[in-house]
């Protein structure tokens, strides 16, 4: 094995391929880079125990003069790549199973691991596919997967259930706390589909796609889905199991609505949560819909003191009396996720969930259960 | 108690008087931030065992209704603070030693600390004061303290020892593998002093000096260092005792000298580091000088791989040879403090110490002892 390549193309697919590499894993062998190098073209291959990367390297200064295939210690490469201020790097294989790295004056010898040991990954693309534009696959899941559940107890919701029915595309997530709605519309017909994609891949997913206006295609089965992207194939594990059944727990009539500025909203709940008597993620701050069409958000911890803001809803409040609690962090993250400037939210009763919708947030919802208090 | 100000010019002087707030500290007063109002300007007070700060502010957004003291906690204060996005601010004393706190549509109400409890603090100024132009200390600084030890087993290598003859002022640090020196000319001259600043204290220090071309006065007894700047007083304990007689450490007579490009020496021995058979900040480098006029840095670490880089001296090496071993952490640290772009480093044997100098850094340099390998 002996290439040439440009070290900058280099180092931006080892820094995708990266986001596949575990340094605590059961298996040594997945600490490495799996590269395969062919006459016109390289393929990196990394995995861990969620998901799994491939991606196929092209690049006019690609010289290859050796074809062959190696395991190379991922967490040392990468750093060292990182640490070239070469325009070219030469990759060969030299005895006893080594790499060498040359670049300008530096000379790299780093010891291969065995690449028997790498588990034999397949990456299946299937025939029929669905394809969705990557800003809006980026934005669903930027949108829906922060709201899944962080804890293992319940796995299940650990994961961002995406629901095919014809054109449509409906992605839940919910750590029964709150939960997180988005819909799109796809530009085909598909078969009905129902899997649940762990959080944490999507979350790693979202970072190695560009802002631009490709499609990218999902291709699954029962036990995993592949994301192809250009030269990327991000391969994820599913989750198994059944989605519980989340329309009912949406209320579908809301007798008080109140629109807000988003910023005037945030600036206040997040001045509010500084002095709640729990302290930093479980802040719970009230929200009250006060006679003098004021809405006041307040909290108060004996011991620190108490904070009480004032915000002026866009429209009247035609004389409902409100006062609800809630954790201020759940309402922060539903909210920025928005991108109107303005967000309603729809309240059923004191000590039911809420809803918060947008206008130029098109079937979106954000749903948070309230809390008690005294 | 009861006044308005800007909301900015608060906060400005609150992120300086927070380096001297410490949360955990023994004395729960330490953890208040001391403020008298007077009719005309406001004094702002915190400390920790080793330092205290002073902040006299005036300002045209000051309005006082009524004066007084209080001692406020200081993490919440500065928080909600900073939350804040109105231009003015109110602060009021209300029923029960409670800080009110109005701002736009915020209304906060804070439990105030005992102002009893906070320890008297003496912040002297001398008749007779040393003068330092303010980027010239920061420099000085800057140049020398990271060379303290952070261990405690030898308190008094944990300052930065200032020795003043006349109109020389000579700062010195060392953690006993390394050393760093810097000598400045003072404007006029003073009396002989010898004192020994915790290095914690001056890191603070230049976070708070800002560049323009204003003069810092130094005052100071044997036991306390005051540093005056604007409307800042910055306070220091000293540490106690003789600092080591270093001269003698220092070598004067340099048989082998090698210039270099700063940047091309400090890029290689980052890339050696990588593959240093000790870890992190322990990694341990090699140079050679070669028969063939190049410099060579290595490292070697046998279960990972090995990495040989090639440096060209600015002048020719004359054909002497040298091996020599050090920590790449020390190295770069020295290599960093550097405002000339070619530095000279001065060997005097493989196992004596080296010092790095810098043509445009004048009086100062880095001493490096080696350390011996295989």
């Amino acid at each position: 094995m002996n290439f040439h390549i440009n070290k900058d193309i280099l180092l931006n697919h080892l820094i995708i391929a990266q986001k596949a590499l575990s340094n605590k894993t059961p298996n040594p062998a997945l600490q490495g880079i799996k590269l395969e190098v062919y006459k016109d073209h390289l393929v990196m291959i990394t995995s861990n125990s969620d998901i799994a990367i491939r991606l196929d390297i092209k690049d006019a200064s690609l010289d290859v003069e050796e074809e062959g295939s190696i395991l190379i210690p991922g967490k040392y490469f990468v750093e060292i790549i990182r640490k070239l201020d070469s325009l070219k790097v030469n990759l060969s294989l030299v005895a006893d199973n080594m790499l060498r790295i040359e670049a300008d004056r530096s000379d790299i010898t780093l010891n291969m691991m065995d690449l028997d040991d790498y588990p034999e990954l397949e990456f299946s693309e299937k025939v029929k596919s669905i394809k969705i534009n990557v800003r809006t696959l980026k934005s669903l899941i930027r949108q829906t997967a922060f709201a899944t559940s962080s804890i293992e107890n319940r796995p299940i919701l650990t994961g961002v259930n995406f629901k095919i029915d014809g054109k449509k595309l409906r992605a839940i997530a919910t750590d029964s706390y709150r939960l997180s709605q988005k819909e799109i519309k796809l530009e085909e017909s598909y078969e009905a589909m129902n899997i649940i994609i762990p959080g944490k891949s999507l979350d790693e997913l979202i970072k190695v796609l560009e802002n631009n206006n490709d499609m990218v295609e999902l291709h699954f089965d029962h036990s995993k889905i592949l994301f192809k992207y250009g030269n990327l194939l991000f391969q994820s594990r599913l989750l198994e199991g059944n989605y519980p059944e989340t329309s009912k727990l949406v209320p579908t009539e809301f007798p008080i609505v109140v629109k807000f500025n988003k910023e005037a909203l945030t600036t206040a709940v997040e001045r509010a949560s500084l002095l709640s008597s729990r302290d930093g993620n479980n802040a719970i701050v009230k929200l009250e819909l006060r006679q003098d069409n004021i809405v006041e958000i307040s909290s108060n911890s004996p011991e620190i003191g108490k904070i009480l803001e004032e915000v002026y809803p866009v429209d009247q409040l035609e004389g409902t009396l409100l006062k609800i609690a809630f954790s201020s962090k759940y309402f922060l993250d539903a909210l920025k996720v928005f991108n109107s400037s303005e967000v309603t939210v729809n309240f059923t009763g004191e000590i039911r969930p809420f809803i918060i919708t947008g206008e130029y947030d098109e079937d979106m919802l954000q749903l948070i259960l309230p809390v008690r208090t005294e």
